[in-house]
């Protein structure tokens, strides 16, 4: 029998249905679901388990006692993932250590189910549980004994593939936890990040290139001041990508430290010599990244400064890309009565009121997810500096606002540079205009007339609403030949020979 | 025909997959949905919508647009909620100012509809789009006005329900979403987060009146200090909760304030004089709650520091309720190597290596979401502190931020409360004998034999090993009957007549 | 003999010189110093101190173990200041309750001098010592003990008046310190703060009320949107630093309760009944401020929840600042090639190269503080969440922070509305000319030819650059008298009848 | 005719005082001051200057305009001393360009002091001013021109030596301000903070080699864990420290990148072609530090994106040093009822009231400036975000807050050092006490008896009050002599064979 469920979570309902669907919390409406239960036991007692799911009673135990912030606060999938190439090199190792081959292998199948995404489903579990994230390890020892014992013909629940005992074998919550941590955001770095950052370093390039004949008047203060071209200003912001791949690859080195091995406390108790290079040398073929066993692994299990690190570089990177959609959405506001000298892609209405309107949404976007990105960095300082003695227990926390900051900075730029910067025109016409009108030519006066002279230019011309070469002229420090001869904008875009 | 889509979103598939799926990503997984489509349209032309979903072409439009961050970042259901609530009160309103009964009464329907929570499946856009909501508000018109097409015989998408003219009357994106803010947000403040607050205000203050007699060391600086009793030490953290009550709900008369009349830019154009007044009475009457027209409409749609403040009550909440779990989680350690002065509820085995092993695990699910409480404060701060003009742009991010932040801190008060607080035991035992062997029941010879003197006394008992009473003999500056006298842990606890 | 030292602090040098320098630190090269020393002791025995100072040897040890910053990290002013207050009421409440009457006189004259900032030089400890500020209490023990010994005609160092024991009397560093924390803040808040940010308030109301007639283009999105007026614009600003006001003022009850009383942890040990409500009462006699004693003194020492919560208010000040400094030289961008709207008081040359240019430097000086403002809230708030058991030991950190904070917005405020707002004026000629080519007056059709044809209306003007109503007539929507009488900004800033 | 001034930013006065010393507030109390006054202009007309300072009238105006947060927010001496560096090699190489070698040497004398310091207290300017600087720039080049004039015979004022034309030849405040905040950060770096990094590395890593054979019990979740050895919890604390020197190191490529050169906005206009090549190897050869000139200058002057990202790194180090210090208060807490692991220097009396006690005040210091630099990151990175087209004004603020940064975690890791962490003793007693009592030791069971039933022996120890051992035999789990075998602490801190 199967049926739809409304999950609470969602619905918000009174405590009276609260209390109704309180045992069927697990349904999450994410897919039809059985009624029929099965018992599961872990050391605390039996406890019932639906019978469609393959998880068994920690996991069981946690969905009861952390009932904080519905499905969306799920562990996220990337972590889920991670935990499945990981089990699935332990089964690999720890065969090679005398665990029985056909429970092995069944491991590592299962695993490799977990690993490609197929049986999200059973990890129901919130990212707001114990600070190791020791319950979403056990969801998935559970899950893949189960789907380990199926897979050899045993039910579930039996333990006929023990969690702890096989799947969890030479392992603690406290080293796979943190090893998940890393070859889920390594990967997601690698796989999403830095692929995008980079097709939006190649746009802004583009654009640079193609602009790069268009001088326009420069702003500082926000107030006019001498010519470049468009061309160098998109090259700044073309530089501020370059270097913020540069930043996030510069901090993968301890990223791609596994702290495995170094189970309860970072000892490596219940391991065997080995064990530790031998896993990292395993989850770096399965993921093609270069993972190494890490250098100390009190240090990895008790810290997470390489998230709290990371997650700094990826705030360099939040912070230089609201430098940049700021510029373009100013540089393109109008259409009448802004700066308008970009022409920005239109691509929706831009107002239920205003008809015909249009505005620069993916740069606001972007900008909303460059202030996410800044406040999960302020909370993953905050849960990397409050581990205690061996182990950090903000460690599901840290996860999601690294994995959450990655994942929003890699699809917001492959969506600003697919529906903005690419269709970026210049507005020529505005930009000649503005640039011939400006004061801040007189710049170029000051190795002939000096700074004080070129100031009273200026001042007069502003003064007085008329050109710099009236009151020029007027002040008497220079002839009509010498202004035409010095005041060119092209030649104000470099140094001179 | 009903097919199951997995999402591309959490597939986390290649390129090509993505194109393939990219028309039926509004499937997202949640539910079956059909492949047939119809065409809908708007100011950009006619684009193709799925036929069983109520939406319209600027919903359609934003999910191609803003591809980022999948499920899980859709605008959050109180929002969502809220819109439904304001839409009906606008029909409401509108009636009395001339929409056409017929037409109003329907909207009023369909509104009904989404504010309980029906028609969630009907709002597929993600958080990170236009910076106004603007999307999200057309959703709401689009849907409702199809729905209410639908109400009064007429079929999806042939807008005999308009959503700009009929379902958007006297109203501006720019004004609906900063309501629904509001709205959204006093309503989880108020139906979720408060009622937990106090539950957990009342379980510390219980535990404050059970622990009223238990005399144990006090420590300062994480050192032994002068005794008071555990009673005394819940009644404090019984303060800090209560005062945190007191300082959300200082918040709350700028959220009540509501922004709609306000329209485009704040002037209250092409809406009829008195519909700002009106339409916060509908609300309030809706909801039951005070809310009233914001007394500038300016600030209401330019800045968003009504939300600055209250997420600034909840970083406090967030410090207060971090302190708490430190400490709870510090005075439980042990069981035999920690502080040992309580016993905190067995609630699932904490360990996956460590057999038997219990762990603190309610207070880290809680201070994990403090931590991100105060990252969330400062993604608002920024998002709220970068509005231009006469409208911020970051509404959806400041939204979703607060509503993450209530929704967290109200459920994990309410799980520390119910699987941690109301369990505490005092371990007696231990509390007593680490009591009586203290140095720092020296504190309360001082106004006797002086200060100097006293430090002699504990320096001379820490250095030799043996008791105050012992070293205040052998230094001859008491003697044995003054000491019993003076040195009473029980007489320390509060100032003498 | 005198001599000018100048401080190692400042000098930056090498590692000789600092030693060298070391014993001298004190000097800190704010005054001439004298070379003679003189013995002091404490419970770690004696300890040499310049003669001409009136501190004693735990201010002298402190100055030895914490060099961290340099002079321009001394304990603040205000703190100092409210240790005389402070220190002056406990003599007087003391004497009430047995202290002897000459030396208890001659503690309130010398704490008076405190008071005053007489002594200042005499406070030379950094923020970066312990976290209970004990050191700093000490000073204040120290230097009031000896000067008061001086004053009844005993020479320094001998303790005729004792620092702990006359001073100090009924009192701890930890009810002590939070006590001036909250003295200092409270009178800083009072004296500095509000009354800057009422004059900036009363300043952009009489804007608000100086530009009410003059009719501007709206902008949202940083996109031309419908008209407003000036002085609508403006009291959106006014209305901010209104509700700044509100919002920081609900904080002070909280702010005005003092720890006093509590003693080392909280139960007010070595006190007598009553003690905590008198010297309260006495503080706000001193200080005009309606002080009272705290409801819960455990939580007055083991947490500043009242710190995070104003700085929480000040924080929410610095984002209505931002938003509104950021507007100003928007609007003000120019002076040829920006928005020109409003011409800001040139105060000094803005360039060293570009001769002429003016900036928008009072808007920037705001800006900055704003950020450094958001950035001590989260220094506070990680100080305030980090409490152990009985007490907080962020305390000076925090107290620097808020005190920081607060000066810097009020001074600022103080700055901006003097340099830069009471000086604004409207460029009508620009204003005019903007508003009359905006396209976004097309939103006053809506009601009559209905969102879709006004988008069109708006579209075809855009696009062949003509006038709306040129595109109107041609589109057939309108008469041309229908569109004059439509489409008048002056009747778009409000509501209808 | 020298006075002393107390100056009105310290006093706190009331508004008359304030007018009243407003003239005379350069004064700062810092050193006597000539009352007498010279008339210096810039292009905004005359101005009376101080005539026993060097600096000109620009500097005189910033006095007036930005009376914000008083002496202590005087623009840091890092950033004064790099400017004197700065322009001794303009100098150096405007000689090369054509600048008279007259002038070029006495500019080249007089930027020598600066560099020393010998002329600070001619830098009277607070960060809290410009945001691009100009004004600390154009201090620069008026003292070094008075100075330059005054070397070469001529008189202060005169402008025989021209501060714009001469001095700031070839240059702008937006290139020279960054230039200054470069070349500043990364002497402070290299001088005192990574020194200082290392010096405490180094310690903890001795203190690693001397606890390396002390076995002692772990803790995860602030509960009982399996065995460590001292020595491997320190080299966690020591893998930490190594790791942020890497981090902070990791960053300075793009520190040692130079603006100048860029001059107004980027291009480079008014130098000559090579300029910028040349002055970043004069400034490389001045420092013996590796600068270069920018990549690219546009982005150097827009951004200030390697701030950010070093201050990322910064708060890295931070979260790490908070970790170490919270763990080793907790450790060494006590004397009697803490965890007591660890012996901490007594530096000080730890309380005014409670005599005998010693606090853990070094980690208080270290920990209270890991928060301020967490702080002054959020700061940091909001200015920096917040740039606009071509030039970033947060600049001062900005070079505060890295510099702060910097200055108080190299001195408190200098302070925590030498007053901590080298004379931290191990409680030998104490630890192996707690080690031999601890129900964990059961771990090294699983592999015999497997997970449930280790767990049940834990379970029946803990809640029986026995040894292990104890509940081992009477469950029959395993024989005596097999527990012997098998339960050995000091086999459990590794990886068997």
């Amino acid at each position: 029998m199967a049926v739809y469920i409304v999950s609470r979570r969602f619905s918000g309902g009174g405590s009276t249905t609260s209390q109704l669907v309180g045992a069927l919390r697990y349904g999450t409406g994410w897919r039809p679901y059985s009624t029929a239960f099965r018992e599961e036991r872990d050391t605390f007692g039996p406890i019932q388990v639906p019978s469609d799911r393959l998880w068994g009673a920690q996991t069981q135990r946690s969905l009861q006692n952390f009932d904080i912030g519905g499905e969306r606060e799920r562990m996220p999938e990337p972590i889920i993932r991670a935990f499945g190439v990981l089990k699935k090199c332990a089964a690999k190792v720890n065969m090679e250590y005398g665990l029985d081959p056909a429970i092995g292998k069944a491991i590592m199948q299962a695993a490799q189910e977990v690993a490609e995404g197929k049986l999200n489903d059973h990890f129901p579990l919130v990212v707001w549980q114990t600070g190791s994230g020791t319950q979403s390890n056990m969801n998935a020892n559970e899950v893949i004994a189960n789907r380990a014992a199926e897979i050899l013909g045993h039910k579930r629940g039996g333990k006929f593939v023990h969690p702890n005992d096989h799947v969890n074998r030479s392992q603690s919550s406290n080293d796979t936890f943190p090893t998940v941590m890393h070859i889920a955001s390594a990967m997601e770095i690698n796989s999403r990040l830095i692929p995008n950052l980079k097709i939006l370093h190649n746009s802004l390039h583009s654009k640079s290139v193609e602009f790069k004949d268009i001088v326009k008047i420069g702003r500082t203060h926000t107030q006019d001041a001498t010519p470049l071209t468009l061309g160098q200003e998109f090259s700044g912001y073309t530089t501020q990508v370059k270097y913020g791949i540069d930043r996030v690859m510069c901090t993968l080195p301890r990223m791609y430290q596994l702290a495995q091995g170094g189970t309860a406390v970072g000892t490596g108790l219940n391991t065997k010599k080995g064990f530790d290079v031998k896993i990292a040398a395993a989850v770096a073929e399965e993921t093609s990244l270069p993972f190494i066993t890490a250098e100390n692994k009190f240090e990895a299990l008790a810290a997470h400064d390489a998230f709290v690190e990371t997650s700094g570089a990826l705030n360099t990177v939040a912070a230089s890309l609201m430098k940049i959609a700021n510029d373009i959405r100013l540089l393109g506001s109008g259409p009448r009565c802004g700066l308008g000298e970009l022409i920005l892609p239109e691509n929706e209405p831009g107002s239920s009121i205003m008809p015909g309107k249009v505005n620069p949404t993916q740069c606001e976007a972007l900008t909303m997810v460059c202030a996410q990105v800044m406040g999960n960095h302020v909370a993953i300082t905050i849960g990397g500096s409050n581990g205690h003695f061996e182990l950090n227990v903000y460690k599901p926390m840290i996860a999601r606002g690294l994995l959450h900051s990655v994942r929003l900075l890699g699809d917001s730029s492959a969506s600003f540079e697919k529906n903005c910067v690419k269709g970026i025109q210049a507005n020529k016409e505005r930009i000649s205009k503005l640039l011939h009108e400006s004061l801040m030519l007189v710049t170029s006066l000051n190795p002939k007339i000096g700074y004080d002279n070129a100031a009273a230019v200026a001042k007069k011309a502003h003064k007085e609403g008329t050109t710099l070469k009236d009151a020029a002229l007027k002040l008497g420090v220079l002839t009509s030949e010498e202004f035409d001869t010095l005041v060119v904008p092209e030649k104000m875009i470099g140094p001179t020979d």
